[in-house]
């Protein structure tokens, strides 16, 4: 049994700094690396692509929407065309990264906005995972369990991973509660460890309706900065551990 | 005896044309194709490396400074770090329209002020090299005859192809006249032809003070765009073709 | 009985030109002048509102939203607060360029995504009017004629100028008939006249469905590009005069 | 006697944070405000704005280049036309939030590598100055002591405000040791603060070569982040004030 820890890291830009990469890093075993759109820049990627290669942790892509000040967090209507082509240039992108410090891509992860409307959208979710096959066959998908990202992923023939969340509740049909919403986030830490215990162990989570429903985690998204961010991690990795699961890189 | 002819494609940018892409295409043999930084955008190199390859030319990367409101044509002081890291991501991100239309990357050929300020910069020209060399080093590397884009790209390895202009001067020391002195362009057609055959046959050119030196002319520069543009190159091609030179790209 | 003639100026950028400025400037009563986010840039704008002065027209901000590569044409999630905020900017960009030439302001028009947004949300409606209020409260705001651009502004105390469009076919609700839909354009340049006509001196319109509503019509847009763009709105503006319509700028 | 401390605010950009601007606004009476183009945005200038009219400051605009990758610190190559309509578009965008909370710009000073440019290039200084003077002939224009930025705008008939800075070390001409030099910084902070109230006092400065020169100091640079920015701002207002020197904005 075994589980992937993924976290975004690479978001600095220019004069800007942002996460606390160094630290999160010896922790995860794989990174979503921003490419330029929604925040990361050219000296950002070099400098994050050789990070992650000294930790020997995965490598993935993690494209966003063009929108750096909006850090890709704002839905914006692009056709599916405009999503194939804004996908391919920042995989190309970051691949050139990788070329020079003699490293391979392993997974990519849409980001932020991009992710959510492929979660909801057939077209969007097909025209992202078409660019991740076209782009290279042979990577892994990352998207949220249960949605179109994965089932679009695994149509066109791509190894997907399913991401779960620690500290977000779910509603009945495998989505994630709103962040709208008051009880969108699970603030008690040992409740949100067991949560993340269930869904990798049973395959199952406990819904906010207090039902019990199916869910595919392959892989746990983790974040680098908040106050207890780190802390949070280790005890993840800990429990885990005592509980028989391996955490180790997509495919490794 | 052959020459290859080369011209800047891609410029346009969302919602602006630029350039007469269509109609050069079939009169050059590569494209210098910009990467999104000076000009281009992510579905204008989709498209123009899909063109590119239907008249099976020469893909060249055209790397340029990060100001498209400036065409990339301003000087802009970045390290030698920061250049490399720029090339870098501009190779990768058009080798990504590359993958998915199975075609490769042929040649880099840096534009506008990038270019100029390599010819001039030993540490800028370096950096530039050093970034095509590590990213990959059996690209042909295009720059201004007789500079230091050609020299320090030497140093390190690559294949290089020296770049001469049929309409512009040169001075005693094998630099162009600069664009702000009244006599750096020659507006005679057949002026402009006699001097590229002359070029390319005896590798040698008439400078602004009359005197005969040496040039490497394995690449021509041309322009798509202006009013007599591809007339200008249909006259080019016609008459090297009669002086038994043959037009084929870089390691053709 | 009078109306106004609006187009959209000044939406070059840098390197790329755009539109027939020129042309279509002695043809209207109102210019929209793009800001600087879709489209126009510092240097575009200084000569865009020097040209208007020159012509005497009505200047227009045209603020849009922050998406150059879609030309503002692409719906963004901007909340209300990140709208006003953007409009505020672009007032005051335009603005600054206005009292160098000594010029005033006299109206502002939403541009693409941004208009569109607006004449459907509440909120949006309200955040845009609020901004040119809060900007200026003696501005003219023009916006799609029986929309809620219109009625949020009117509520605000904002002076309104509805607008309609000569070549687009309209709603019994009246709103415009989607571009999508097939029967979206009047393609016969005598209809879209006698629309015209009939809006402004009736003040209704006959519907895709044949029945006839209310409408206002204080401006007309009208556009610089396109192959016969010039002559409609020359034939718009005799046939007006004929009916004894005056083509005035607002407030003229 | 009087001076005035000044410092660069609202350089936050999007979802990135920078600067300590809540903490030095209480200490400082002008604020430096990022105009969007090398830091800042619209909803930063908004609350930068509406923060420097609480604490009853000098408001000041601080255009930069065009250049948010490399924070405005990266020479460009503008043309002097270039930039002037650069410090216009900025002035007015930053005029726009001046407006909507009822105050008024009241200095400005130019950022980083337009700075730096303008104190060493007449054309510059005088393309500064003159789009200060045409957006607004009364404000006052900030530059540093001794060099083009103040005598071209004094030419032109602004009001200048003469900047020194506690912590660099000074050539005997008046300008700074160049930062790449390894005496270019007073590390020992009673030097600093000695070096401050002689300039103010004695309107001189003792160089790196231990000559005493002539200087003005009307406004002193001063900064938010930083291990001991703070403190270092507050124990120069206790001396300044101890010598009878009144720390008070440019005009008051």
């Amino acid at each position: 049994m075994k589980v992937d820890l993924n976290c975004d890291l690479g978001e600095a830009f220019g004069n800007y700094s942002f996460g606390g990469d160094e630290q999160i890093i010896p922790l995860i075993t794989s990174a979503n690396v921003a490419c330029g759109f929604h925040a990361g820049d050219q000296h950002v990627m070099n400098q994050t692509i050789k990070r992650a290669k000294e930790h020997n942790i995965g490598i993935g892509a993690h494209p966003g929407l063009p929108d750096l000040q909006g850090f890709g967090r704002r839905n914006m209507d692009l056709s599916p065309d405009e999503i194939y082509d804004t996908v391919i240039y920042q995989l190309g992108a970051l691949s050139g990264f990788c070329k020079i410090h003699n490293v391979k891509i392993n997974h990519v992860k849409p980001h932020g906005a991009l992710y959510q409307m492929g979660a909801r959208d057939k077209d969007i979710a097909h025209a992202i995972a078409q660019a991740v096959y076209d782009f290279d066959e042979s990577l892994y998908y990352v998207g949220l369990s249960n949605t179109l990202l994965i089932s679009e992923a695994q149509k066109i023939g791509l190894k997907t991973a399913s991401e779960v969340f620690a500290d977000r509740r779910y509603e009945d049909d495998g989505q994630l509660v709103s962040r709208k919403a008051d009880d969108a986030l699970i603030t008690d830490t040992n409740e949100a460890i067991a949560q993340v215990v269930k869904m990798v162990k049973s395959k199952s989570v406990i819904t906010k309706n207090n039902r019990e429903i199916d869910i595919e985690a392959d892989t746990i998204c983790v974040h680098g900065d908040g106050a207890h961010a780190l802390e949070f991690v280790s005890e993840i990795k800990e429990r885990l551990s005592k509980e028989g699961v391996s955490i180790t890189k997509l495919g490794g």
